[in-house]
């Protein structure tokens, strides 16, 4: 029989030194990290960049097909994809989490598993958070802590009329392994049969193990781009882009064929009668990063295979416009991701 | 009739321009606020301290009785008091916020009232968070971010034999107001009787309005005082001195006629045949400072009227005591506030 160890008879604070008591500090600026009342960065004439994500089981996450060690790597690596599109380097995470008495220590385990793996990967250390109970179910909350050489940070409303709109990766997989899942979930529920996965597991990591695109700020780093504004895929293409039209005040064209896809997605979108170019413009999750570069840039960024030149920024009077396949011209309209119903 | 916006008639976006609207910037190190994937902060030479606190609906407060406003200033102030209770200087926070949709929008704008309240007393920006809907209830994560000069920090861990204890304020007043306000609640749900709160505001504002003491580190600075560990009084006296003894590798002695009680708090106590004594130990969220400092700062804290010197540390191997009024000896035991049942 699995062990079961209620969180109960750890207490609190007896819960902390558990689930922390393997953490290495990997970073020389950590000079206080968990188990006082703060945590202690040092800086030397670095700029600190921060960004927080709350996410609640049952809006944000569905524990019937979501591993919790994939769940703690996932929480990390959405924060941290908030700071590489700032243009910035995590070094730190906060995490909080809130339980419901279903959980054993041996669940939370693997939970903090994904966690520190994700810490491995990117290189930052865990200084510091709050346990609690809920009432109901699991709710995680991560602040990731970043550096960024002085004023090398890049907003999202730089972008200038004519720049270049890349993407990093491909589009649309997670929504597709969202809707692969909630399928088989449904299948299940009404008929028990086990999940069909086959061929699907490209989208299926995409949902349930994304990752964040270091890779990418590292190249602007040596190839000596900074990109004029970006943000994280988040919310799905359309929606993204919108903003960064939006604070920089500009309009844009997509251009429908210039839009990655990954080849198993866009297979299953077919299988389901779904739009390839929708799945990418409104599905969310994606976290590539999305900016736009001057075209001198151009150069120096096509050598890149894993960034897309997708289209281009316009004055604010042209519109936000996609181009289809077929040469039609489409209004891009926000329908992302919407956690709040 | 109460205008009651939906906030799904918003969107996320709109909510969050709606809720951030008026924010104004206080720090210069505030280079990016609200409204991008991070914030940035800058610093020179200076120390980041970082805080964060998870608050939940039915766990940590009892919307029946708490104000929203009061909510939004406390959950603010309850993350400033850690960052004081390190030595530092707010300068900044992030909030996330999910709620059910039993909230409207007035009710958000209530709560946030007491968040920029608190900013505005405490000095401090918001700069970003996260938005989110949730099953149940309201589920609030602060992450407070503030400064220190170059290792002026002070942890827990620092206390030396012979150090003074030292605590601000007065203890116990947030757990009568508790007692007292789940009193009320039970007697209104049993006979619809309207609570009777009379005479009792100063333990019911410690409870849903408490303050962080920024006066005290303030005063360090002015009188060149370094504490030697330092932490605020959340889970209360016993269990709080307990973290500052195991961090510090030492003991302890304290004595019961020193404890700062409120005379209102000590009056409620006996009318509910409690022992004040107990209520400071063992009740939690005083937010008071508690710190250890040299006997030759003796002279520099006994000036300064919100400050009790109330034991002195010992050696490990003599244990934690309390000395009774009666001159009894009693080993003190971590039984506070445990938002882990």
């Amino acid at each position: 029989m699995e062990q079961r160890t209620e969180i109960a008879s750890m207490g609190e604070f007896g819960l902390i030194e558990h689930l922390t008591k393997n953490i290495e500090v990997k970073n020389a600026s950590t000079l206080v990290g968990v188990g006082d009342d703060g945590a202690v960065i040092d800086h030397f004439g670095r700029q600190t960049v921060l960004s927080t994500d709350l996410l609640i089981e049952g809006i944000h996450f569905d524990l019937s097909y979501t591993p919790l060690k994939h769940l703690g790597y996932k929480s990390v690596v959405v924060n941290l994809s908030d700071l590489y599109a700032m243009n910035a380097t995590p070094t730190q995470i906060l995490l909080s989490i809130g339980f419901s008495n279903r959980f054993s220590v041996e669940s939370l385990d693997e939970f903090y598993a994904g966690v520190y793996a994700a810490c491995e990967t990117y290189n930052v250390d865990l200084i510091g958070g709050d346990t609690s109970s809920s009432q109901k179910g699991l709710i995680i909350s991560v602040t990731a802590i970043g550096e960024v050489a002085p004023n090398s940070f890049v907003k999202r409303g730089g972008a200038q009329v004519n720049d270049l709109i890349c993407v990093s990766g491909e589009l649309g997989g997670a929504f597709l392994g969202l809707t692969l899942l909630e399928r088989e979930k449904k299948i299940f529920e009404e008929t028990g049969a086990q999940p069909d996965l086959e061929g699907q597991k490209t989208i299926v990591g995409r949902l349930l193990k994304p990752e964040a695109r270091k890779d990418i700020i590292e190249y602007f780093t040596e190839s000596n781009i900074v990109p004029t504004s970006m943000i994280d895929v988040s919310d799905g293409l359309s929606s993204d882009i919108l903003h960064i039209c939006k604070q920089s005040d500009k309009g844009c064209v997509l251009y429908e064929d210039k839009i990655p896809f990954n080849e198993e997605a866009k297979e299953f979108a077919y299988k389901l009668k779904l739009d390839p170019t929708a799945c990418a413009l409104s599905g969310g999750e994606d976290y590539e990063l999305l900016f736009t570069i001057a075209q001198e840039d151009y150069e120096k960024i096509k050598s890149n295979p894993s960034v897309s030149v997708i289209g281009y920024i316009a004055d604010a009077s042209e519109g936000k416009h996609i181009i289809t396949r077929g040469g039609n011209k489409h209004a891009l309209v926000a329908q992302g991701w919407n956690h709040i119903k």
